[in-house]
C-alpha cells in the first residue's frame, strides 16, 4: 500500500540550471512545469531567489532569481495542481524582495544551509513562515557534518524552528544505503514535529538507492530531476522514482515524452551524470568543485591524474 | 576492517560481449586482463565456452568459444595473479571440449541457469569440479523465479552440488535494496555448504547499490564490470566497486586509467548504461529482450510509445 504522506518535488530547472547558468529558455520551463504537473507531481522548484545585488542578470537567467512576473509566464494557462518552490542560500537573499504567499504564485520557499549557518537559516525560514509560505530548511553536505555541531543543529531545528520540512542533502553524493539510513534516522529520532526529506546526488550512482533508504526509514519529501539533470553527477531521476512509488496519483509518460523530446538533446549540448571524476569526488567525500574544475580543462577524460591529484591535496 | 572472504570478479569481456558478439580486438582484451590483473581484481571472465555446432565463428568472436590457444594469446607474458573464469549455458556447451583443468589455464567454470534448469545445471557443474575447476551456479533471473521452485532448487543445489559458489543473478534489473537483502538471507538460509555471490544488471541504476547490500548480508562473491559495459543497462561498475570496498590490496588506478583510453572511445561505438527502455524493462520486471529490439528500431527514443506498448503486452 502507498504512503498519502509521501510527497515528491521536482527540481530540474533549479538543480539543473547549476550547469547552464539558469538560461533554460521560456519554452523548456514551461514544459517541464507542464510535464511535470500532468506527472502528478506534488512540488516544482523553479530556481532559486538570488540577489540582483550578488549575481549579474547579464550572466544569469531568470530563474536565478525567480521574479513572481517570469514565474506567471511560465505557469499562467497550463491547467496544474502543483505547487511551487524557489530556493534560498543563505547569504544571497534579499529578504525584501518576498512578498506575503497569498499575494505570490511561490508556495514554499526552502533554505539551503550548511551545519554552521544553522542559525541564519532559522532566522530565515521563520520569516517566510511568517509571510505565509511553507518552508524547509535544506541540510547540505551531511556526509561531512555529522559531529556534535550536527547533533546541536538537530535540536535548533526542532526547538527553534517553522519548517514544515527538514531536508538532508548529500551533497557530495557520498552515501549510501547504510549511512543513508543512520542519518535519516539520527533526524527523526531529535526531530519531531516535522517531516524529513531527501536530496540525493548521483556521483556513486547511488541517488535513487538512496532515496529509496530514506523512504523505508520514513522520509516523506522527496527530490528527483528529470532524466538525473543536475549539477556535476546530477539528482535522483524522477522517472526512476515514480516506477519505484505506489500511489496511483503518479503518471511516467508525461516525463518519458519530455525526456525524449527535450532532455536526450539537451544531455548533448550540457553533461551531467555518470561521469568518472565525480564518481572519484563522491567516493572521496569531497565537493565536485575540483571535478567540475577538471572537466573544463583539456585533461577532462585523465581520470586517474585526477584522482592522484585529489588524493595528493588530501595529503598535503 | 574489510572481509577477507570477498572476491571480485571483473566480467566485462563476457557480459560485454553480449553487445558485439564477442567481437573485441585482440588488444582489448589484453588490455583489460593487465589492467584488472593490476587492480588486484580475483577472477577476470573472459567469455562463453559455448558449441561451435550452436554458434558460428564467423556471426562471432573468440569469446563466444574462449579456446585455450586464444585465453593463452591474451594472458601470456602479463604478470598476473588473477584466476580467469569461462562461463558455461546450459544447453549451449561440447562437454567434450573441457580437459582438465590442470591441462587449461582456465581456474573456474560459472554455469548459468534458469530455476527450471536447475537439474541440468548442477550435473554440469559436478562435471566440472571432477575435472579440477572451481565452480559456480549462476541462478538467473531471480526477480522472477522466487517461488516454490526456487525453494526446491536451493535445497538442490545445497545437497546435490559440488559448487563452490550460488551467484544470484539479477538479470532484470529488478531489484533494490530490501529485495535484494530478502534473496540473499533466502539464499543463505538453505545453503550453508557454499559461498553466495551476486550479478546485478543497473537497469535502475541499483546495480551497485544491490550489490553493496548483497556484501551487507553475507554474500562475497562479486561481480562488476569496467565502466559498467554489459548488454543493455550493464553492470555493476568495477570502479565504484572498488572504491567502496577496503581490501587494500584493490588498486583503483589502472581501472581509470582503461575505461579514459578505452573504454570512453567504446562506449561512442556501442551503447551500455542508463538508457531510459531498459529502466522501463527493470522497473516492469521484463527481460531486456524488447527493448534491445526498440533500440534497435527508428522509434528508439519514443519512450513512452515502448512503455504503452509494454503495458498492453502485460495486460493481453
Amino acid at each position: 500500500m502507498y504512503r498519502p504522506a509521501i510527497k515528491v518535488l521536482d527540481c530540474s530547472i533549479r538543480d539543473g540550471g547549476l550547469i547552464n547558468k539558469h538560461q533554460f529558455s521560456h519554452d523548456f520551463v514551461r514544459n517541464v512545469y507542464r510535464a511535470v504537473s500532468q506527472a502528478g507531481i506534488d512540488y516544482i522548484e523553479l530556481g532559486y531567489k538570488n540577489s540582483r545585488k550578488m549575481f549579474s542578470p547579464d550572466e544569469f537567467g531568470p530563474w536565478k532569481f525567480c521574479d513572481d512576473k517570469d514565474i506567471h509566464r511560465v505557469i499562467d494557462g497550463i491547467e496544474s495542481n502543483i505547487k511551487i518552490s524557489v530556493m534560498a542560500d543563505v547569504g544571497r537573499v534579499d529578504m525584501d524582495t518576498f512578498k506575503p504567499a497569498s499575494e505570490s504564485p511561490v508556495d514554499m520557499v526552502r533554505v539551503a544551509a550548511y551545519v554552521k549557518q544553522i542559525d541564519k537559516s532559522i532566522a530565515m525560514v521563520n520569516a517566510f513562515s511568517e509571510l505565509g509560505y511553507e518552508t524547509t530548511i535544506n541540510v547540505m553536505a551531511i556526509s561531512r557534518d555529522q559531529g556534535f555541531e550536527l547533533d546541536e543543529a538537530l535540536q535548533q531545528l526542532e526547538n527553534e524552528c517553522s519548517a514544515d520540512v527538514i531536508y538532508i542533502v548529500d551533497s557530495f553524493g557520498n552515501l549510501y544505503q547504510e549511512t543513508t539510513a543512520h542519518i535519516v534516522k539520527k533526524f527523526k529520532s531529535v526531530i519531531k514535529s516535522k517531516e524529513i526529506g531527501f536530496h540525493g546526488h548521483n556521483n556513486q550512482q547511488l541517488a535513487f538507492g538512496n532515496t529509496i533508504e530514506a523512504i523505508i526509514n520514513d522520509a516523506n519529501y522527496l527530490d528527483g530531476t528529470i532524466f538525473g539533470i543536475g549539477r556535476a553527477a546530477g539528482n535522483c531521476t524522477l522517472e526512476l522514482l515514480l516506477g519505484f512509488l505506489k500511489n496511483p496519483k503518479f503518471n511516467l509518460s508525461p516525463i518519458l515524452d519530455i525526456i525524449s523530446d527535450q532532455f536526450i538533446p539537451l544531455r548533448n549540448e550540457i553533461e551531467w551524470g555518470y561521469i568518472i571524476p565525480y564518481a572519484i569526488t563522491g567516493m572521496m567525500n569531497d565537493h565536485p568543485k575540483s571535478a567540475m574544475a577538471f572537466r573544463a580543462s583539456e585533461d577532462k577524460d585523465k581520470y586517474s591524474l585526477f584522482y592522484d591529484n585529489l588524493l595528493n591535496v588530501k595529503m598535503d
